[in-house]
């Protein structure tokens, strides 16, 4: 898939001193800076492609510091410590010479066990019969994505009548393409903030930390493939400039992703 | 509160290097090495005491590298990012030369907004009625909580007979302290592990990472005083040695304080 945008996107080069340089995509760009998930899986994949990484991710936590600018970054990824089968790592990303976004990562690799789903996917209709949504987003990344609104989409009208946070969509990458473990980052990111949902009035926002929990191993990302995501998410509370949103993402074959929070800066 | 058992288990002392130099308390022991809950405020303690801190934590994640042993300890913190409301903090904790946990922190200065909880406290019994646990859990730790539960509870027969990893239960610092940010990290860490609850079998465990969200500010946790707490905890998914729990803490009050999340490894 390298001539997917959001492989073009996620590309690195690796550096003389050991970092990696990267640059940030037009494909994916937001209305200021590029999309927030996309920066999360760049700064994944500086451990995805580093020589010294042990098994697969478990969890990842990425805050972001600054406004990325549109242009290039660099970003640093260090093992701080190798166990036998977990690794820990400390990332920053890196422009003009400033920190834009710190992250850490563990990786383990896996064995099989007793497993079991708690949080099982709600009964929702198939994604064929979802219709896209009528109203158009102007952001680029936007339309990277394929998303069939279920319930709690983007309000159609701006009156302050929203009651509930709750979002459910079907989702996947547009172009489609076989899911991993960086596009599932950045889909992570996909819920719009839950602050629009939930008042139905626009109001500034920027996510300022985002925690990603694997749950699914590269071969399951492998078979779940070009498939659609049912994506949930709804916020826990809103105060003083902060809220949280808390998502889960299933595959088709009903098998839970991943688990993922981030709590989001608000004004007003 | 100095003389405090958990003021004297996070208490840091500076060091010419700019680090600090702390100690595990023999108080707050686990089966093997500290509570990780303390050792997450430990973490914490170090951007709290930090001279160049700005305003109060919104976000913090700790991964447990490796096995904290009884003894001292060094944790470093820097600011690697300072913006004019908000800062980034990258911390590690390192025992004899080596790397055992790293973390990040993010503080903000506040302002009141328009705000809501959107997850309301269940409702539950008053403290007062609900009695304290009949079995008795050995670690040390456990002691220095004042712990009510009342769905949930640790199994009394490890007969493989659960079927729900909900738990709810109030709890409080044991003696009762003013609550702080400090406390409430420990606090986050609280609940017994879910797949003990959800499977009724013992299997070896151990938190690989742990982000919390405070919703609350300092003013809210000095008027929560050494009131209970109401906590929930549940797990979305466990899976081939890796299971999460989500979980809030309310104060008597009803307010929702922080949302928490932890990825855990398990054996079996």
């Amino acid at each position: 898939m390298k001539n997917h945008p959001f492989d073009k996107a996620i590309k690195l080069a690796a550096q003389e001193d050991g970092s990696w340089l990267g640059h940030t995509s037009a494909s994916y760009a937001n209305m200021v800076g590029p999309f927030g998930g996309v920066t999360a899986a760049q700064a994944l994949n500086a451990v995805l492609v580093h020589p010294d990484l042990l098994g697969e991710p478990i969890s990842l936590t990425v805050n972001f510091a600054a406004a990325v600018t549109h242009g290039p970054f660099i970003v640093q990824a260090r093992a701080a410590r190798t166990n036998r089968s977990t690794q820990h790592w400390i990332v920053e990303m890196i422009q003009a010479g400033q920190t834009v976004l710190t992250a850490t990562v563990v990786t383990a690799t896996r064995r099989e066990t007793w497993s079991l789903d708690e949080e099982s996917m709600p009964a929702c209709p198939l994604p064929e019969h979802v219709p896209l949504p009528t109203t158009a987003i102007p952001m680029e990344w936007v339309k990277r994505y394929e998303v069939r609104p279920i319930v709690g989409g983007m309000p159609e009208v701006w009156d302050a009548s929203g009651h509930s946070s709750l979002s459910q969509l079907w989702v996947r990458d547009n172009p489609p393409r076989p899911l991993d473990f960086a596009s599932l980052a950045a889909l992570a990111d996909i819920f719009f903030p839950r602050v629009f949902i939930r008042r139905a009035t626009f109001v500034p926002i920027g996510t300022v930390s985002m925690t990603v929990y694997f749950h699914a191993n590269g071969q399951q990302l492998a078979d779940t493939g070009k498939g659609y995501l049912l994506g949930q998410a709804r916020a826990q509370a809103f105060r003083n400039g902060f809220f949280d949103q808390t998502s889960q993402l299933w595959n088709e074959a009903g098998s839970l992703l991943v688990t993922t929070h981030q709590v989001v800066y608000y004004k007003e």
